[in-house]
């Protein structure tokens, strides 16, 4: 007999070891029938990388008694849910969650962001999918304060689906400061990185670089995720796959091309 | 004496010998001081990935005769434009062009094209900036026909400018398919891809992948730059850095978190 649960799909970039994705499952396996496919190892800040000019690998891994079935990838996270709907998964799930993600993607980072990056190519595919982030980067932070949380949100997208093109970035503040406040749906704020790369000698005597730098917020609007998450609320930003800058095309149309 | 001349930085995602940037770097040369900073070998599908979890280089070298200075970066499209900004160039770029890439980054191919990434992150610095495409996938293809045509776009972006946060993607027909009808500001068609997979066995008969898929447009707008495109004009569209879905925002707003 077929499953009447829903099917939802669970990755991250983290890896699928990570306890930001384990703790995800725990969540999914409340609410549907749930497949991971996930990268076999870290693959933060692969934006919306995917894998063209080599092989992928897909193999099905057993990591905890829980009753998910799960596949580590040897792709990126975008790799990851192109090959779950195109070859892993029999039939369309009915939701994507990504992460959860030790780290922010508030504000620009969703453009960095492997765990948004799987969310945009389910909105994509036209299924209504989010990503998860916690403001806290330490690996054994606790998840419970946001549990609760996580479980609304893939419970309201389950009833309500997404429009067309849209996918949702939740970033929840540290644990540390719970409980929170609540949640608030906001736009991306007008904040970017000022990298600065650190300089450094190989044991040869040759350069190589890190990259570092400081996230700067230049918007003092209290509609913006930044603001909320400051005010320790949860952060939802509906994020769009058309980037389009609509408005500037009058402006355009005048220049004589 | 200092140069007057305006400082063009120079990018790519094909890897800086691709015959696409040779040629760009010869237009760049006719309009300013031209520095290239481009990756080391092919970068093709990487987004705008940033590399965080190893270490970059970047390494003066000379490919030809012309008048600019190059580097060849160990790393992304997007992480050479940090580089040049940061560490390599000594002022701020007056314009930052990327490309000539071999293939089409119309419509959503811009998630996934490092040629585009670079233009976006050359956006997010407040440089206009500029991604040119030829839908030719040819290594030995004629560049001549798109000559003219992108240099009158750098030309309109020197003088210009651009809004904050916005920069311009621009695709050329083959030039099989030359002399073009002219220059067309479009929107991005609502177009995407059907993937498919190849599944092979290894030598020791493991299953592996490989992405394949085909290209389909669901968009009949004739505002599109898949219409300009398959009626031989050249696209030019307004890419933005804002991803919030701000029409989506009053809708979540009634949601219960």
């Amino acid at each position: 007999m077929a499953s009447t649960k829903p099917l939802i799909l669970v990755v991250n970039d983290d890896g699928i070891t990570a306890p930001g994705i384990r703790n995800l499952i725990d969540v999914a396996n409340q609410l549907g029938e749930v497949v991971v496919v996930a990268p076999d190892g870290p693959q933060s800040g692969m934006g919306h990388a995917i894998t063209i000019n080599s092989t992928l690998r897909a193999d099905e891994i057993k990591i905890d008694d829980g009753p998910q079935t799960e596949y580590a990838v040897s792709g990126t996270p975008v790799d990851c849910v192109k090959l779950a709907v195109n070859v892993i998964l029999e039939r369309k799930p009915d939701l994507i969650v990504s992460g959860v993600n030790h780290g922010s993607n508030s504000s620009i980072n969703v453009i960095y962001s492997g765990t948004m990056s799987a969310a945009v190519e389910g909105a994509l595919e036209n299924i209504p999918s989010v990503g998860f982030s916690s403001l806290d980067y330490s690996w054994d932070q606790d998840f419970e304060p946001a549990k609760p949380h996580i479980k609304k949100v893939m419970q309201l997208l389950l009833k309500n689906g997404l429009p067309e093109g849209i996918c949702l970035n939740v970033n929840i503040p540290s644990p540390k400061s719970a409980p929170y406040k609540g949640v608030k749906v906001c736009r991306q704020a007008n904040a970017n990185w000022e990298e600065e790369f650190d300089s450094r000698k190989d044991p040869r005597g040759r350069n190589y670089y890190w990259l570092t730098g400081k996230f700067v917020n230049y918007d003092k609007g209290n509609d913006t995720d930044e603001w909320a998450l400051e005010n320790n609320y949860i952060s939802v930003v509906p994020v769009e796959v058309d980037f389009t800058a609509h408005h500037a095309i009058a402006t355009l149309n005048n220049w004589d091309f």
